[in-house]
């Protein structure tokens, strides 16, 4: 038997609850909007104050219904605590916008065939569900059957993974992240390596080991570093870390040598996860010379279950990082934009009641963007696919505050 | 317009020829078998002298009928000059074995549902086909309507990727490519790293781009080594390379964090294919620190048509170079083996009317071995499934010769 993870090692990711934060500010500069003609929206579900998932929000998930027997997998939004069961409100005909009212996607186990239509499709998804969902509208509202039929609360959800990823990517894209690996491995002089300011430094990961956050991590075993001269050891690893990161999920994508241009880079992304990238940096250390991390990071790799869209983060963009040197033309976007995503990681041992932060940091201060992240991954011609995945990397700030 | 691949640069990977040769020799060794009191199986399908596919081949593939329209693809295998089309062998009722018979899985589109169902079935199937194929097997060879059914001449015949990859990890186990690679980069008294004599070293590659041979390649963009203190170029690769190694085609697989053992390893892999890791150097070169290889290698990677089963390639098991130090205990293998594969690299320039050899190796002096391989990929933890595929590096030799 294998030893369980070290006090009962806990990596609670509340950057969800920071989304929520987040969200609430959205509501607020709505207010702003309002002022400019446009509408406050609120929702006939009553949607607590520090819910993740106001009517601005609708991240897009796939759940099962809790129960004997449990249901099959089926796409979903969330409002207020509960999840809206995104088959049954196409079965009951609501998607009748002219991309959706005869699609099959919300039909499926994985948003996979959704995330394939494209950013028009998924703005006409955004718009009826916002509809529906609103306290003007009646067709949910007064409809008890359909309501009770649609609305599922989320204490009898599980939530699934939500896509079937087909290759998942990792970047290196915090330039503070790039500079503390230098000081941690190599000593406090030690500059960064003079590619990571030309292009995003990227490799591939493991996609079979994505799995949805919550799931249990079997602690890795491995051969681990050896100290000196001496053998390298064997055994449960004795560095498991966690990396705070966030990972783009890809839309439409691309043919075989057909490069994506930044300027579109944007309409092939769907929205944003928190991921975290595990890490056994025992085992990490001894394998990764020349190719790189391998077995350190394949065993496991969480995501949250809910998939928060780039237009519901429109509120909260900001513009990037100045990029010095200036990027080479193929990276250059005229709007070099991250979003003000506050991020934290909490850790609670377990002979201790209460979680300890670790780490605060924000999406914001993000070197290369996720768009140039995807116009650099395909330049070569690689193809991506619906439910393709590419994190950022450790999100380090500047400064720990 | 991007420039042609220069000088028309052609990679034919000619290893498949050679294992038609050792194929023949299989036929030879069955002679002694037969002395043995086993059987000399011969088909009643013509097939010619030089051919890959005498029926103590069988290897696996999917292929569609050209024409119009097209056929929708289908499991084969290979028999002399025709592809016999396993969805009309199984309609047909003539996988009647226990494992098979009630089976949907020759009526896939690809082969992973049959890879899933593991050796006793990959055995079964073998079995069923070298039977209603022998000269004595009145089945097929009588019934001219289901033989027309079931055999498709080559010609007839487009090949498909036979596997969709969801993962592809490549290593780097060939011990005479890893004392290369430190003589090109950092010069003739680099030693090989000392990890690599502990483990198989590899890194997760590119699953999307994976791509049947004869694919078309399309000369990858991206940036390139600058020279000196000069600024990093931008455009086609200038440095396009091939690399000439085979690839495991993984079965069952195993669950997250369950490792397959060393002695049961080989009963995940269904078996080999030829393949070619198209490298762009000068943008290896450039991205390649810290993370390992990237968008150098994910272009394209193009495997063989058709997988020669482990079963098919018994009769050229031979020992595998002895290992020192001892591999540690999770990778130390009763039966240590690789198999005889003569391989060679082919190239012809476009101005040239003949191929030139460039590249004459062997699989059997591989170090690490498939089974080590796999054993490896999984004592994290990590989770391989049907379909998935690990290739060995580039597959040099002890000499040129």
């Amino acid at each position: 038997t294998r030893p369980a993870i070290p006090h009962g090692f806990y990596c609670a990711l509340r950057a969800n609850q920071r989304g929520g934060q987040s969200t609430r500010r959205a509501q607020e500069r709505d207010t702003t909007a309002m002022a400019e003609g446009k509408l406050l929206l609120r929702s006939f579900v009553e949607v607590p104050r520090d819910s993740h998932f106001p009517i601005q929000n609708l991240p897009f998930g796939v759940f099962r219904r809790r129960g004997q027997p449990e249901g099959p997998p089926r796409p979903a939004t969330a409002i207020g605590d509960f999840a809206l069961d995104l088959a049954a409100v196409s079965a009951a005909g609501l998607f009748d916008g002219p991309l959706l009212s005869a699609s099959p996607c919300f039909h499926q186990e994985t948003l996979n065939m959704f995330l394939g239509l494209g950013r028009p499709a998924w703005k006409e998804a955004r718009a009826t569900l916002q509809k529906i969902l609103s306290a003007d509208e009646p067709v949910l509202r007064d409809n008890e059957a359909l309501r009770k039929n649609c609305l599922v609360p989320m204490s009898d959800v599980e939530m699934l993974l939500p896509i079937t990823v087909g290759d998942y990517t990792d970047f290196f894209c915090s330039v503070h992240h790039a500079r503390n690996c230098g000081f941690i491995f190599r000593g406090p002089q030690t500059p960064v390596n003079p590619n990571w300011f030309h292009l995003p430094v990227g490799y591939h990961g493991r996609a079979s080991s994505v799995i949805i956050s919550g799931t249990d991590i079997i602690r890795p075993r491995g051969q681990g570093h050896p100290t000196g001269s001496s053998q390298p050891y064997f055994g449960p690893s004795q560095k498991l870390d966690f990396e705070l990161e966030m990972a783009a999920i890809v839309g439409p994508g691309n043919e075989l040598g057909k490069p994506i241009d930044i300027a579109d880079a944007e309409d092939h992304i769907f929205g944003l996860v928190v991921m975290n990238d595990w890490s056994a940096r025992d085992i990490q250390a001894w394998e990764t010379i020349p190719l790189g991390p391998f077995l350190g990071k394949s065993f496991s790799t969480s995501v949250s279950p809910w998939i928060v869209t780039l237009d519901a983060l429109k509120p909260f963009a900001c513009e990037a990082p100045k990029q010095e040197p200036e990027p080479l033309p193929y990276l250059a976007e005229k709007n070099h934009i991250n979003y003000d995503i506050p991020l934290e990681a909490w850790i609670k041992p377990k002979e201790q009641s209460d979680a300890s932060i670790v780490t605060k940091t924000n999406f914001k201060h993000m070197y290369w963007t996720v768009t140039q992240q995807l116009a650099h991954h395909t330049v070569n011609g690689c193809n991506l696919r619906p439910g393709d995945m590419f994190a950022t990397g450790t999100l380090s700030g500047p400064v720990w505050s």
